[in-house]
């Protein structure tokens, strides 16, 4: 499947003619991965080799450390060939990332229009529709017909992110409707395209949450969206590629944030040590603090867990289960309410069944406990103390764990907040004081 | 950005007329959405009164559920039209969910062609390439002109799910190469595809991991993909929103998994609390015996504890800690194996790193916990031992957490399965471990 290369080895036999012939035949993704491989004397070599068109390309593809280490080594009319080439939004994406004596140089460089447009797209918040949109589209007018709208899109559209579909606007750019290449193809050469455009378009708002908008791309099985201010102007277009990614960072902000920690979009290797502790220490403190809490529960019990200490035993298997059973079910919540799958007015179904699969799971677990601890020949209050406890503390679990992401939902916080971490401290201090207190009720202790 | 609709309240005027007209300007999606809503009996009538190029389209957009429903309000002719209608790849998804006696009135009801399709593609291992593929796409062959390309692409693209990218084949429909519509348009009417068309292109085996396909889609910006078969003869393409689901659907799996839960792919509202039970009680299970060997440690120490009591006060602010600390390490490793950001090969650089942060966070827990205990007046010998336990602690969890996923990596193992649940039992035991023989050394018991 994957293309096999060999830039490393032409360079070493100085073959910078064959590279040229060979990288014409490549991916740009591919020709960037071979950079990361590179000396940085190569780099700059190999890179002025690459044909004039694929050069913007490629360099889009690299990673932030290999783009800023190239630059270095280029001159002025070099990189202002690769910033006014790239798309806008692979050009917005790359000077987020660079430092800001880079960006400065890489702005002078560029050309007035590409400055203004970068310049306009750096302004959005982040995460919103306007932050991952270009301004690369190919626009219609609705008077055209179908045979110009295509001499249009021959002319313009081959430096456009996607000519599949085109965007018809008005004289003060109000977006008016769609049409897609799809619908010009079925098209007679003489329709006229307000005739035959879509003039119910989805769109978005450029303030628009861009989760929201991925998740208008998988409703729609879009490929493209248009996005307008608010006073329906078209401002760019989002392309499908672009969402993938979003839907991948989003993904991994929830796998951070269910692990306790604050979410980052920096690969692992790149980061620091001091900031890679820095996004984990905030919520283990936190938790810690939480956990002396639980701790001061014990500290109520220590006389009786004296007379029996074979009390303590089941402590860790009673936390760890508690734990277990609460994460599932906060992640299923969590999970589902990612995806659309539940509202908050689902709470009292989701409660209801999580009750009955507490019951089930306990019931089983409570048996293997009692069998193994009766096989062991534990003391028959302590065991049946553990049991049920147990089997209180599953069901509590499953309560905690499936409501309390549906209670941030609702209080309009995060509902990955309410993961694992969370869940089992709350339910580490719940389940052992039931067990304390189901086994001072079975020891006789008043 | 949603556009609103009044199904049910056309129908309550029966007003079906003016439901046709409605739903011409409607996306199928939403129409799909508002059958949700609709009683059996409503649905049938709506769903005969849609103009007939949309009924499927719709179709496959609505909920299993209503799938079902519906049809078995419908004629064999009806429901003979909707199978021949729907794309292939939604034709057998539909299949898939529906019980054994719908399956096969749908299949008496399909055409000939469409079932012997249907059933080859139902042949697919599930999760490879060959399950998310449909076989309907633009084939063109090396020697016709742009011109006639254009024609067929005219005359039979319009059924096909995308024919923005075509795929050239010869005789023995081998995949010769790919064009796209932006190289057509930019193409002279007289140029033979042969001489236009990309020979490289990337694509997919019918039997490789629909997980691959979605990074190939992720890496190359792909919006459509030809799948081969292993003598490289084309036989279906993959589509960039059936991609999308795939991301969301092992991103789910990846989250269940990391929760100890079997993973599924139904709704949770939608699945009944059995099944529900059934997918969460083997982990709980295997987890909760884990724990008895950390409980049997305990026991060993049971004397210890009961001369001092108060050490046990800080076995919960252990656990709690210890896990949460390696799952943070798991999360950050496994969630970076699947992004493709990390490699077995890192792993002393990433040891070392983990041993890093573990230092800095061990650290600052520790000083807050002394000076907690100092304050509320703790034994200074307990208050070292527990600060002295918990900065071992997290280091360890931080070697468990990063190591034990890569090793998993290494044994072919899934990494999801290393994660927070059996981080937190193993770093328990271990925790434990160093704590009581801290603690044993710091009250000079022998």
């Amino acid at each position: 499947m994957k293309q096999t290369i060999g830039i490393s080895e032409l360079l070493e036999g100085k073959k910078l003619h064959e590279l040229k012939e060979l990288a014409a035949g490549l991916n740009p993704t591919d020709i960037a991965e071979e950079f990361e491989n590179l000396t940085e004397q190569e780099r700059a070599a190999v890179f002025r080799s690459l044909p004039k068109d694929v050069a913007a390309d490629v360099f889009s593809y690299m990673s932030p450390e290999t783009q800023e280490n190239l630059i270095s080594f280029l001159t002025d009319p070099e990189l202002s060939h690769i910033v006014n080439d790239l798309f806008l939004d692979d050009a917005v994406d790359f000077i987020e990332e660079m430092p800001a004596n880079v960006v400065k140089r890489v702005l002078k460089n560029a050309s007035e229009d590409t400055r203004k447009q970068i310049n306009q797209l750096l302004q959005y918040r982040e995460d919103s529709a306007g932050s991952i949109m270009t301004t690369e589209y190919v626009d219609l007018k609705e008077d055209m017909t179908v045979e110009s709208a295509f001499s249009r899109i021959r002319a313009v559209g081959m430096d456009k992110e996607t000519i599949y579909t085109c965007y018809v606007v008005d004289g003060r750019r109000v977006l008016d409707g769609v049409i897609t290449v799809r619908t010009l193809l079925l098209a007679k050469p003489g329709d006229r395209i307000g005739d035959v455009m879509n003039r119910n378009p989805i769109y978005a708002v450029t303030d628009d949450d861009r989760e929201a908008v991925a998740e208008l791309f998988q409703k729609y099985d879009l490929i493209a969206l248009p996005v307008v201010d608010t006073e329906r102007h078209l401002v760019g277009i989002i392309t499908v590629d672009d969402v993938m990614e979003v839907l991948e960072e989003e993904n991994t902000e929830d796998f951070y944030k269910m692990a306790a920690m604050v979410p980052t979009d920096e690969a692992y290797l790149a980061s620091g040590v001091f900031e890679l502790a820095k996004k984990r220490i905030f919520w283990l403190m936190v938790l810690m603090i939480s956990a002396f809490f639980t701790g001061s529960i014990i500290t109520r019990y220590e006389e009786m867990l004296a007379l029996f200490p074979a009390l303590f035993a089941a402590v860790p298997m009673l936390m760890d289960t508690g734990g277990n059973a609460g994460s599932q079910s906060s992640t299923i919540i969590i999970r589902s309410l990612a995806l659309d799958e539940l509202r908050i007015s689902d709470a009292p179904r989701i409660l209801w069944k999580e009750v009955r699969i507490g019951a089930i799971v306990g019931t089983a677990l409570c048996a293997t406990n009692v069998a193994f601890k009766w096989a062991s020949g534990v003391d028959i209050r302590v065991s049946a103390a553990i049991g049920a406890s147990l089997f209180a503390t599953v069901v509590l679990a499953k309560i905690t764990g499936s409501m309390l992401p549906l209670l941030a939902k609702a209080l309009k916080l995060d509902p990955a907040l309410m993961a694992a971490p969370i869940i089992t401290t709350l339910v580490d201090a719940g389940g052992l004081v039931l067990y304390f207190r189901v086994a001072k009720l079975m020891m006789g202790i008043r």
